[in-house]
């Protein structure tokens, strides 16, 4: 399948503007022999295209709306500059021409979602929007697409990663809520300003999204209640927690006796609940369908290179579905090695029966050591004469630690077969 | 937009098969209204179409696959017959003939599906293939669709239900393996003979379909070493509890220096990660990816419902694909009404400032017990002459809960505005 040539016209170059055109930078060649498009970036609108901007050539950027929105030549329109106004009449202008457009402004989808969605509709083109809601966990695809027939019975998630970030302090080290603010914006998960985060306006935008898909009825921002966490004591974090409970902010709609119930609030969580569990600054949406069960995707829902990412995948989507399929990917043969367990690292669990004697765990350990081989933990259990040695080795070459392994298993202190079992990284993987 | 019907020929007619018939009969409204597409069903191949099968009309059954590859009147094809000869031949002869195909065959797709795909992109039809791994998990479509540019750096996965609830019984119940077994079966987690769930079989060849997504490279079942718990002690489960270890049943697939690593085995999982704490029969994959994060998608990974469920989202994502857009559901608009708070029922929190006083919970208590709202928790806290009263509420009418804290906030003795926050229900939820 050769590759075909795709010109994106970009409204707006801030952070996420600048991260779609690094990916296509770094990443154009790999995408390339997967989707089979060549995804090129410009014209670029921008307020002040006098202004340098590091890794874009500067010949893409303009001040003149006209140059993206009706050049010929572009065969997709991505906006990434936010806001209601001119943004809404600028898409209405690429809807009205055809051309398709991406899109991550949740507060206008949440405002004017229905009327763009005539609009395309009209046109006969597309509006994607994945990275309006919770950057690249899929779950605008997931809820339009794979759970389209499957009855949602209610979407309830965590949407605000900065939020969850202070709640998930707050219950950890009883800090306040105006320690955790600071907190979360030392580790740059809060704006200088985060009063869209902290008094649940976020997660209500996105809320209306999410919930207008699923229910297939027009639920707008200001048709969701919303409170925050900005006047949550402490306290009660405290409180829940002994009685069992986490304190999340969750934006939870579901239906009720054919009505939709959709509201944003920081809500006790049984501690057994998956949703108690999701910590730190990932978001979470819990999907319960008649069909296909419960099911929740979880993820970093911000950040530059994520929503990137979900623009992205809307373009690669729309070219997909403008031209037949997403066959290509799995044919895209990458070329790449299949390894054997031995050609990579690992960490180990290995429990043996030894004799209950001094030195035993002398003589292993010094096998472990000439294979440069690092023990982690060892826990060693007397049972009468027989003993068990318990062993969790750090990371290292398999094939060391196979033949460590089958020199232990020679010791004449050692009995039965040892037990071998693999350790997942933390991160780094198995 | 008007509906334009569909009709789909099936091969095959057990769990899968009677699953798609009866939720096209239940709902086939639904997904009329959400995707403007009416899917008609039949005919129908099966082995004895003599034999009745309740729900199913007769005649669309036959044993003759030539009526539901030659009909010019099917559209897709679905396949849920299982097996690989003689479905290889029906898929190949579909696909030739230019009909999409539809297919919920992991043993098929993880050994042939190179050759599958092949097929389809000479016809220039589709192949999906959701239902192949986890059902109704979109893990397939999110791969190949959402992180198709993401730069996929490893899939890690529960891929099995069948042994993850019986690993999550060994550890919490200090169940033997033989034991857990029997409470799988009589669950109905487990098959009269459990051999390829148990010896890591089952997940190894979701994983070659998986990892051939995810890295474009051709891996297939063969290639795919696998082990599974049938050896595994509940001694081992024991002592990795101690060392802060769960022990799961992984597939997990990495690139290593530019080649992949799939492997699939017990391993022990550090009980602070997120695959630790997916317990029971949900199955879970971690995608980490290069620009989009970590990504985690859980969910029930069998069922027929699940499972059928997975089977119409591909025939939905293939006519989506072939007649321009998903649009169709964002306008679709069921006309639900929109509710507010307090006509919803709810359990709630509540903390009061009160006066430490004898009596004080007893004129609270008959204020809820007029309201006929029933307490859960209540613990007091004195403080010098303050105390405080921290309440759960059982479930109930939202609009009754804040007349009933109206009241409390007036008695003398309630010091401070009450603070609410709403409680998470058990599955019936806010």
């Amino acid at each position: 399948m050769s590759a075909d040539s795709v010109r994106i016209g970009l409204l707006g170059c801030g952070t996420v503007g600048r991260a779609v055109v690094r990916m296509l930078d770094e990443h154009g060649d790999t995408i390339e022999r997967a989707s089979g498009h060549r995804l090129e970036i410009g014209p670029i609108l921008v307020r002040t295209p006098g202004r340098s901007r590091p890794g874009i050539d500067p010949g893409l950027l303009t001040d003149d709306p006209a140059r993206v929105l009706d050049d010929p030549g572009v065969g997709i329109v991505v906006e990434v500059m936010g806001g209601i106004d001119p943004t809404l009449d600028y898409l209405r202008r690429a809807l009205e021409s055809g051309k398709p457009v991406v899109t991550a402004n949740k507060q206008l989808l949440s405002r004017e979602g229905p009327r763009l969605f005539e609009m395309a509709e009209r046109s006969g083109t597309e509006l994607r929007f994945e990275a309006s809601a919770c950057a690249a966990i899929p779950v605008i695809k997931v809820l339009r697409e794979s759970l389209l027939a499957a009855e949602i019975r209610a979407v309830t998630g965590i949407l605000n990663g900065t939020t969850n970030y202070m709640l998930t302090e707050m219950a950890r080290g009883g800090l306040s809520y105006e320690a955790s603010l600071a907190a979360a914006q030392r580790r740059g998960y809060a704006e200088a300003d985060p009063t869209e985060d902290v008094n649940g306006a976020d997660a209500a935008a996105k809320l209306a999204i999410l919930s207008s898909i699923a229910f297939h009825t027009r639920v707008r921002f200001d048709d969701v209640p919303f409170a925050g966490i900005d006047e949550l004591s402490a306290e009660d974090v405290a409180h829940a927690a002994e009685l069992g409970f986490a304190v999340k902010l969750l934006a939870d709609a579901r239906l009720v006796d054919g009505g939709v119930s959709a509201s944003v609030a920081p809500m006790l969580v049984p501690l057994g609940h998956r949703l108690a569990a999701i910590s730190g600054a990932d978001n979470a949406v819990l999907l319960e369908s008649g069909t296909a069960g419960e099911i929740m995707l979880v993820g970093p829902g911000a950040g530059g290179s994520e929503t990137a990412s979900a623009v992205v995948s809307d373009v690669l989507s729309i070219l997909g579905t403008h031209r037949g399929s997403f066959l290509h990917n799995a044919l895209a043969d990458a070329g790449r090695p299949l390894l054997g367990e031995d050609q990579v690292e690992s960490a180990y669990y290995l429990r043996l029966s030894v004799a209950d004697r001094p030195g035993v765990l002398a003589s292993v350990a010094s096998i472990f050591g000439e294979e440069e081989l690092s023990i982690r933990t060892v826990v060693q259990k007397g049972e009468g004469s027989e003993a068990r040695l318990v062993l969790v080795l750090h990371r290292g070459s398999s094939a060391a630690f196979r033949r460590a392994v089958r020199r232990v298993a020679l010791l004449d202190d050692v009995h039965e077969t040892p037990v071998v079992l693999r350790v997942l990284g933390a991160g780094a993987g198995g």
